[in-house]
């Protein structure tokens, strides 16, 4: 079993055993936020045929034409057809997004026109193609829509739809279940007798997976199960699952509990402890092609070990990139700890016309929430044997959240 | 009626009749990315005792005392609690996160100590407070955890679950019922005929609703129905949701099928018609102190109003700030047009550690979805009568979506 090794060792030992999971289909309406699973093409050109711009009248003229005065063959309504093409000098009542009748030269909006019995008259100028919506404006047949790995956002949707996909093949979700250990962990509804805490872990980490695009199928608790037990539930987890996050019992010593049940298991234990902090006491395991990710119990190195060996498996399942964005950004605030192992500091970063700026959040220990609390969006990467961190230097960071915003 | 009022105008007429919608008390871990609706508070100090941050023993000495050599009095296990006050010379082995024995002074590492029996040695300086967590380090009872308008995120719901908050009072979600006009308009899944057009507003609008939280009772299309039967389905809407989203037939003429339909079930009309562009045929009313807002059938134009006049509305009714955030940047690309009225140019804002620079998206007609595909985050805002927006000019920018990253 590899001991403490370097984050990104522990990082690829992990990913190497991940394959994106398979598409399933769903509605369009569902499919916002999914990734969709592979390249779509627009099938026909859009608008399909050319259509007006406006409520007003499809008109005709030669070259030479110079009156403005048409006779009008027909009034088109919202989904009518025309029944006829038009020669020069002679126009059609057309609306908003209808097919313009053959020979359309221009579409004069309604508000500028006079009507009298069937002759149609106007000033100003003709100018051809104006309020026209030529056919395959929009998009052409054969255009890319969407990319394998591409995240399905409203306006997606909408082109979807008029493309007639009312359908999408998506990365299946991720199916994410989460066991808390430590007997003396009880459900956040319990009333902890002596010695006993709440678990924050289990709904913390239920969290952080659901906004990776996560399932979760659990979270439970192991509570005073023994250890034959517990190794029966992480099974069960297990078959309901395509990953298990497991938090505490990873420290050496007395608490221990997460390495005796995995290996229980008879899962391969790929590496156990990382030289970061917070995030040490954290090792990874597999069985049966399906991952098992143990975490600190103290939250903050919960939160950070998920973020560094967890999500990164959520985001490659679904088909993501499985990287975060890494940026610079200049310090606000400072961290007076230095030296030790790589460090990661709970960070918001923050955006304006000066640039990227990452200010350090209160409550840095691995035991604390209340980093947590204050909604940071990124993780300051110091090296180790890092010096006591400065307002205003230079750091690497990286963003817990896609980028956009 | 007021007609081709001002956008801000439009907006307070609108916001003017709008209040958050009551509480609801949903499961912690349903509360994610909800709004707290009343100020959570700590009840109780966290960690509720002083707790060992190791497994180790804690020890007791007196200021005097020099030597390193220690009597175990008992080994706590996890969950358990101390048995005996440690005098100077006494020690107990202890967990991570378990209560300490009164009389602690430090907690010494398992792994630096050596027990031989129940005598404790081991070398190095003991430092009073050392691997402590004392009580109330974490938070302390009666401090503010959530404020009302605060969005849920994982943190906050760890840290509810340690207070034992296993339920969360939460703005009700705005139900939201979307209604496409426009005779022509058939669903997503039909094959058109000849003249009819697929809906590609209804999904996208359902896709926007729903990444600003709202949740969406119904995506519908009036079609060939008659003015009564379309009174008959908005008013059916309206009892089922708290705001309808009407599109198309908006324009002046032959496609003004959404006024004709409002004015039917009695609802006051606030105003029809806005200055600015894409999206001027947008208007609201309000029925029984819901309102209904309708937009054009233009996809740019509708996606356009929606953000501007129907996305605040859905802010404020889950008790968030109505009002997008609003930076300036630099523009990256060009946009030609100029003159006429307010016009909001789709854009892609981004952060680097220059700056902010907006890109204009391709695709900005407002009959066009292009522009919708390219996951735009924002709209760039351009007084009436501005001239050709030129690369590298300083634009004001409403960011769609949160700004958190």
């Amino acid at each position: 079993m590899l001991e403490n090794v370097k984050l990104e060792e522990a990082q690829e030992l992990i990913l190497s055993l991940v394959t994106p999971l398979p598409d399933e289909t769903v509605p369009l309406l569902d499919a916002l936020n999914r990734v969709i699973y592979k390249d779509i093409y627009s099938l026909s050109d859009l608008p399909s045929c050319d259509q007006s711009a406006v409520d007003g009248y499809a008109v005709s003229v030669s070259e030479k034409e110079k009156d403005h005065s048409f006779v009008v063959k027909e009034h088109l309504k919202p989904g009518e057809m025309p029944g006829y093409s038009l020669l020069p000098g002679e126009a059609a009542g057309v609306v908003t997004g209808g097919p313009l009748p053959g020979g359309t030269v221009s579409v004069v909006p309604h508000e500028v026109t006079r009507l009298a019995g069937n002759r149609l008259a106007f000033t100003g100028e003709i100018v051809p193609g104006e309020n026209i919506k030529p056919h395959g404006e929009d998009f052409k047949a054969g255009e890319l829509l969407a990319r394998r790995g591409a995240v399905v956002n409203p306006g997606l949707t909408g082109a979807l739809a008029a493309f007639g996909r009312s359908e999408v093949a998506v990365f299946r979700c991720p199916r994410v279940a989460i066991l808390g250990l430590g007997q003396e962990v009880v459900d956040c509804s319990a009333l902890p007798l002596p010695g006993q805490i709440r678990d924050s872990n289990g709904p913390l980490l239920a969290g952080l997976a659901r906004k990776h695009g996560a399932q979760v199928t659990g979270v439970q608790l192991a509570g005073g199960g023994t250890l034959p037990q517990i190794k029966d539930q992480l099974e069960r987890m297990l078959r309901q699952s395509d990953i298990v996050l497991t938090t505490g019992g990873t420290a050496s010593g007395a608490s221990d509990q997460a390495l005796y049940a995995v290996r229980q298991t008879g899962a391969k234990v790929l590496f156990w402890g990382v030289r970061i902090k917070p995030g040490s006491h954290s090792g990874a395991a597999v069985y049966d092609d399906k991952l098992i990710i143990s975490l600190s119990g103290n939250p903050a190195a919960c939160s950070a070990g998920y973020h560094l060996l967890a999500a990164p498996v959520l985001r490659l399942l679904q088909g993501l990139n499985p990287w975060p964005r890494r940026v610079n950004a200049v310090c606000a605030g400072s961290y007076k700890k230095w030296g030790g192992p790589r460090r990661f500091v709970q960070g918001n970063l923050e955006a304006d016309q000066k640039g990227l700026k990452v200010t350090v959040l209160p409550g840095q220990k691995s035991s604390m929430l209340r980093g947590l609390l204050n909604n940071g969006n990124a993780l300051i990467d110091l090296p180790a044997g890092h010096p006591p961190l400065e307002e205003g230097a230079e750091v690497s960071v990286i963003l817990l959240y896609p980028f956009k915003w």
